[in-house]
């Protein structure tokens, strides 16, 4: 898995370019708070926990890009940067999480001496969200990896790996992890259309650490399935709600209604920040819409009639009741999810 | 809908080249047998009865190719050529169907006075087989019209339209004939990923006729469903067994375990050529793999590892208990499938 896919670098966030892989591994600098913008919009970086990480790390860029003159203009830069990357994507909750703690700390900071002080300060925080992110990751591999049997075949959609995450992943680092033990299992990886996430980014992650990994068309889960192959599904998420109704990457809701009927459990991976209290079910989820040439050109060539109209949300909303358990950095929450969700955040 | 996409014309078999489409709307003439046999295997022709219809065809082909002296001679090559052809794809029981038919008609013309005779009447055979399978098309269509209620969403994978048929379709039929009615309804089209045939054909079939459709991936369908846009189900198949149990594009059978929970009807749409009685349940069904580059770099560029292991299998059997209707060209039939699909034969 990729150490260090997110980094703060003598005062520069620094990034691997998602969207080159897995033909390239590159690194990128982002010396502009647009910078930053622009790879979130773009998914140069992209996974719900990486998107907190990046913005918080993001409204630090805005600083040094222009240096405020004391703590008064630092403060209200501050909280302008994190407004304008609050606008870069709607669904995953992570995103605006980080910049809610971002915002509050800038408040706490507002006593500062200098402008300096006060990035220290903001720096600081910005650290501690993803040192604790990669911590959550880390606990939600030791919590999840005990459903990794011997010879089990997991299944698992989109990217949850460490490029999504700041290192381990959320539902690869159950993998990563039983992996390091020595477990030897088999991953289904779902290629993930429209924009292939699953075989350009897992797929090469778990190549990566040495995991038997075999990529299928996302329509071919069922057909697996109906072979008696998978025994387990893990995703990540983008936002799950107080009753645990969970908005991940297109495909997922289809993924665990198709778990059911073939008595296949299907977890989600997702630490603390992913939850959002203030929503009660998943209608409430925003859902991104991409632009439709993601479908009609997605390979550079022109695969469906030029004006075709196309239907391209981003995410879905899975219904609680299609998720056997979700993994979090506290142990893994169990239905009925009104009390156990409310419990994480309370006990 | 593409009036003619498989013609017999002065002596040869012309088709139209899917793979351009839609970029390119291409006749292509097959000039030989190794040429039928290509164009079936990479899919230049594909859908069931289109495959059955050219392999028909495509005996001829090989006496025109090397016009025997005699009719033993006649004979012999027609039995070789069909044997031949049969090796081009193994799902599709509509392809040994037709080769069996001109098999049986060559064995019937083994009394004919010269090369010539049992030419022409080889030709009848495959007209016959030609037409009547237009003339299912056009049955399926008039049955399955009724299901297509005004302001029904509608949702289809693959292609299972005139181009895979010889006109009409299967699964499209009943949207072409309910639309020159005048009803409005809406198509759901699945892109029906690796090869796109949804996107590619069925986008364009839909398009061209005027029909109000929309292209999604395949993975999207569940997110569809439950926003409570689709009403109705239908998709074509390759191979159907004797209880129902029903062989068709990869991803057919996750279509259909996603409409019970949401309590939409699916339908297969399929005339009697892609019956298998020899077949009690849908275990015997040979499944076709096909290349892993078609998912891993399937439009060129790469978007996977190159050396990730892949499953690639092109079709899957979806189980008669998540089928409502099969619609055929004698009638709908209904569960239990056992009994309706015998009086299809024996009725």
């Amino acid at each position: 898995m990729p150490e260090n896919p997110i980094r703060w670098e003598n005062n520069t966030l620094i990034i691997i370019d998602q969207t080159k892989l897995p033909e390239e591994l590159e690194y990128i600098p982002l010396n502009t708070v647009r910078e930053v913008w622009d790879a979130i919009k773009q998914l140069k970086v992209r996974g719900a926990p990486a998107i907190g990480i990046s913005a918080a790390w993001g409204v630090l860029a805005g600083l040094r890009e222009n240096p405020p003159a004391d703590t008064a203009a630092a403060l209200r830069q501050a909280q302008e940067t994190a407004e304008y990357l609050a606008t870069s994507r709607p669904t995953a909750v992570n995103l605006f999480w980080a910049l809610e703690r971002m915002k509050k700390a800038a408040q706490a900071a507002a006593d500062a001496d200098s402008a300096d002080t006060f990035f220290e300060r903001l720096e600081e925080e910005a650290r501690a969200i993803h040192e604790e992110e990669i911590a959550s990751c880390r606990a939600i591999g030791e919590y999840g990896k005990e459903l990794i049997k011997e010879n089990t075949g997991v299944i698992t959609h989109c990217n949850a790996g460490g490029l999504a995450t700041g290192r381990y992943g959320t539902a690869l680092a159950p993998m990563f992890l039983a992996h390091e033990e020595g477990r030897s299992f088999q991953v289904f990886v779902d290629e993930t259309r429209p924009l292939l996430q699953g075989s350009r980014l897992t797929a090469w992650e778990l190549r990566q650490a040495g995991i038997d990994a075999t990529l299928i068309c996302d329509n071919m889960a069922a057909c697996v399935m109906g072979q008696g192959r998978i025994q387990l599904a893990i995703t990540g998420a983008d936002r799950i709600a107080a009753n645990g109704d969970t908005a991940n990457k297109i495909g997922t809701r289809g993924l665990a209604m198709l778990c059911a009927p073939h008595e296949i459990p299907f977890y989600i991976a997702a630490p603390s920040s992913t939850f959002d209290m203030s929503l009660k079910t998943g209608a409430g989820i925003p859902i991104e819409e991409r632009d439709p040439d993601e479908i009609r050109r997605g390979f550079g060539k022109l695969t469906a009639p030029a004006d075709i109209t196309v239907y391209n949300p981003a995410f879905d909303v899975t219904p609680a009741e299609y998720i056997t358990g979700i993994i979090t950095e506290k142990g893994i929450l169990r239905p009925p999810y009104t009390g156990s969700i409310a419990g994480l955040f309370n006990g």
